[in-house]
């Protein structure tokens, strides 16, 4: 784990009452990658007995948002594309790796599995934009 | 609002921990569609002081939900693209209307756009698939 | 069609051996909009009898491109989503038209509607981003 | 190269003029894979002097294809998403890498990446759906 990307991730953590309301925990950061966990509660499942996907989708941005956010640049999610594989249930610990793709100046492509054990629920891919100034370490 | 669109909805809700937890309220659902609110709380925002993007994802989802299930086939997400277009911040009331683009058997399309008044936030397309069976009324 | 847009489409049209090679014809362009016509010929067909879903997205592509280009700045894809909701045929007269979704800074969404007839062949959403300079008229 | 994968592709080649008619190529074949290539012609470029991004796009679509018909079902495109990062120019040679994300039942995931050397151009994922028959060898 990189000493810049755990320096932005401690900041930004600080300050996401999102993600810790959430339960979600940082696994690992890195240079353009974070791997992130979350699991399902009660408050999370929908009509159908299924976590709402919502859920999975806030913790693929989550693990999106450090990893993009790792290099020291502020950056914000442009927007993201998700397709769902497998529903995920009441307890069930998912765990997000996100991986960096491309980054061409400001924009970036990020990849964002989203896993409980060996299967895939979701797949992620991210697009970024850094808006051009440091984050504040 | 249609009959069955109305009956669809009231069943949905009624299981539907995730969305309630998150403060959702039902505008209207009519066949193939739905309009839902939000507001933004503070365990809904993220480092840089905006809503997590994931909150914002999730009520467009919802909305998708209910408009996709208004027709009285069990439908689920396959997948959906989001495009963030302004940010969101703490106690922001967010709507989202879902429309339906396309329903070509089990497989539909449907566009959901998310606002703070007038100002756009983001641009929401969701893709579902009926499961092949009826929800129980 | 505003003279500014249509000045816009000339140029483009001019250089585009691309879409012309293809048999596009522009049917109507406007600030943000525009309207392309295609007809699928032998060299369009792919292994199953249908249209290649590649040359339907040029088609969206371009009618996408003379869109975004026709407020006078020179205005690049970022990427782009499709699906696919009916196959389209040897002879068919595919009609993109395309729609500014959104307009922010740099950065603008569009939906392109690809029909054939009253049939929608596909929907499209594109991400534009406008590079920093005129196109020159 | 499996014995299944190489004969679907040479039934998908041997009636899919659009492929043939743009110059592509088929490099590899497995199950799930496909590795394509085109070389970028005059009449590929657009109005900018960069490749039409639907030629990319339909470099893409064409790996996909191949990749997801590879198991012997018939399959065809439910839509896909491109992300643009680099241009292509006038004799570029791009190849397209496309691997199987996911499978499960008839609904298939597949990322493509379309590289000029070692400079990745461009990222695809493709959506498919198996029709529920299978390809006549």
């Amino acid at each position: 784990m990189s000493e810049l990307a755990r320096r932005c991730a401690e900041v930004m953590w600080a300050n996401d009452a999102a993600s810790r309301a959430l339960g979600m925990e940082i696994v690992a950061v890195g240079p353009g990658t974070c791997e992130m966990s979350m699991t399902i509660r009660d408050d999370m499942v929908n009509g159908w007995g299924m976590a709402h996907g919502g859920f999975i989708a806030a913790l693929a941005d989550s693990a999106f948002a450090f990893a993009c956010n790792s290099r020291g640049q502020v950056t914000v999610a442009a927007g993201f594309d998700i397709s769902y594989l497998e529903s995920a249930r009441l307890g069930d610990v998912l765990v997000a790796r996100a991986v960096e793709r491309a980054l061409r100046g400001r924009s970036g492509l990020y990849d964002v599995t989203v896993t409980r054990g060996e299967t895939v629920i979701a797949e992620f891919r991210g697009r970024s934009r850094s808006v051009g100034r440091e984050i504040e370490l």
